[in-house]
């Protein structure tokens, strides 16, 4: 039942939540940009029929064989992939939920580092994502550049003149350019200021979804914002403008932080504490419960309140709780009473290791 | 502001909270008999000049000066205390709320085991309680017969051959005897099965009350259970009755604990570390909490699941972490914020102390 070719993704953190955040506020935890591309002469997913979906996937995944942009890539057809499987590249923010409702035709290209995606015949024919750690947009914004021109060169993009490129949805035409950013924002949450920042920034063109993006739900105060129109704008200005509302939303939490630790101490020692005791003890954890006592630890360790868990351990607790990680970590499918106690053991045991 | 008389039972616990439990499912925690008394030619406290009540404070107070049966006798007349005095002898179950509600006249006697402790003035005259560990109820009532054995001999009961003994409450007319007894039910409490039994309960005659008694609420699953007539019957035929209604509880406590274990014990086992990893990371500690979650480490000790913390422990934890006695542990008045972070110190220490 597990997949033989996604084990060499089982021991490893994907690049972008690996290391500690040379972020040292823990605010941004990433960034990603992505493009929506369509190849010419071929109807949108939605619309063309399995037959065409299937001639074109294979027409991509060989173009795509031949990249010189993506190291140790590996390709995965969604139809060789199980429930777990297809749930195990959601869990890992390497495709979407959407890619995996329709199976045959469909696929994803990943790199070694995980930080770049492909998805073919998802929404468009092809979805070219990039993901750094940090708010690393311009890095990631690069190397995105570097993949679509070289996609580019290959394959005949559908574009028009006036309009830019051509999307499946209208609101992806022109760039086909979005960037987006995971910000854990819990003192914002805990302070109870964060639906007055929503409706700025909401107000203000920047979109909110939930930890897997669209239409997911916020787990562990960690909210996506992202960008919405593309077009009539340049990449660059996209990604500027971007960079300053997110820096406001960052500087926000900062000041909410420093308002928590001076202001009510305690309160927030409490909060932190408790999410330790409760994580190293229960015997019985949620996905979302983790994720929300995690966050709590996470604020801890920003807050100088607890000294002895880094950052890389609550970001392989985070991804490995996940139902799917879950299940390849132990080795089998799992009801969920047993993955809820074997998630109590895998945290515990992570705590632990720690030497907390 | 600690009372210097008090000092002496602040490094103790009551003897009836002491040792381990011979009781080894801890499900009777005490038991307790009382007899209400009043003084021929007197009024009821209710409706005597204060001048007639400290009159006969006085009176009562020089005869029981001389009761061979109370060994290491204090008295504290209730005038002597301040606020916090008051609540520590409520909180260690040696008297009523309603003692300090008239301060002037009234007080209260108690042995050196805090096992006897006689009320002056309160609803009665004189209200005599035994209060002994486990379900010692005979053992409690011998003790107690000796006490108003010796007392009727030296103070003018009020006594009617047609009723019995006049109380000023009509419920205690008669025998103006009651049994109750602690009961730590938390297995049906967690498993739902309390309401019925308690509905079943209190139609057959048993009163169901909080931890500090009458008219107070139920703290961390313990209920106090006590006998409501008395006219009638003999003591001896009460405390008959009363023991086998309370095995009846205490044998579906059991089952109910047996329940738990068999069919959901990852459910319980995390309740009880859950409560063991609040316990002893909190920054910020109620009484009330304190007291469901150590509800739930006593269930945790009775089940096998935790070894390293005895009865002894959460007996102390329970009774020094109440208001008053946290308040004389750190030596002074606290605020309730203060008294929640002092609280959760206090737990902490207690629980690393014994080594968990």
């Amino acid at each position: 039942m597990i997949d033989e070719k996604l084990k060499w993704m089982l021991g490893k953190l994907p690049e972008w939540m690996n290391g500690e955040f040379t972020n040292k506020d823990d605010i941004v935890i990433s960034s990603r940009v992505r493009l929506a591309r369509n190849i010419k002469g071929f109807l949108f997913p939605s619309v063309a029929s399995p037959e065409e979906l299937v001639r074109l996937y294979y027409r991509i995944e060989d173009t795509l064989r031949s990249l010189k942009a993506i190291h140790g890539m590996r390709i995965y057809p969604a139809w060789e992939l199980d429930e777990l499987g297809r749930k195990f590249f959601v869990e890992r923010h390497l495709a979407s939920i959407d890619l995996f409702k329709k199976k045959e035709g469909s696929g994803v290209v990943i790199d070694e580092s995980e930080k770049v995606s492909i998805m073919i015949n998802e929404e468009d024919h092809l979805r070219i994502q990039c993901i750094y750690e940090d708010f690393k947009v311009e890095e990631a914004f690069i190397k995105l550049m570097e993949i679509d021109d070289e996609i580019g060169s290959m394959l005949n993009y559908a574009y028009k003149d006036t309009l830019g490129f051509i999307t499946s949805c209208p609101t992806n035409i022109g760039t086909g350019f979005r960037v987006s950013a995971l910000l854990h924002i819990p003192a914002l949450f805990v302070s109870g200021k964060i639906e007055e920042i929503l409706k700025e920034t909401i107000s203000s063109g920047i979109m909110v979804r939930g930890y897997y993006g669209e239409g997911t739900e916020v787990r562990g105060n960690i909210f996506q914002f992202s960008t919405s129109q593309t077009l009539g704008r340049s990449e660059e200005d996209i990604v500027q403008e971007f960079k300053t509302k997110i820096y406001d939303i960052a500087h926000n939490e900062k000041e909410a932080r420093k308002e928590l630790i001076e202001k009510n101490h305690t309160f927030i020692e409490d909060k932190v504490y408790r999410a330790y005791g409760i994580l190293k003890n229960a015997r019985m954890l949620s996905s979302l419960e983790v994720m929300e006592l995690t966050s709590h630890l996470r604020l801890g360790i920003s807050l100088g309140i607890i000294k002895e868990i880094n950052y890389s351990t609550l970001n392989e607790i985070m991804l490995f709780q996940q139902p799917a990680h879950l299940q390849f970590k132990f080795g089998r499918t799992l009801k969920q009473e047993e993955r809820d106690y074997l998630r109590s053991l895998f945290v515990r045991r992570k705590l632990t290791e720690s030497g907390i």
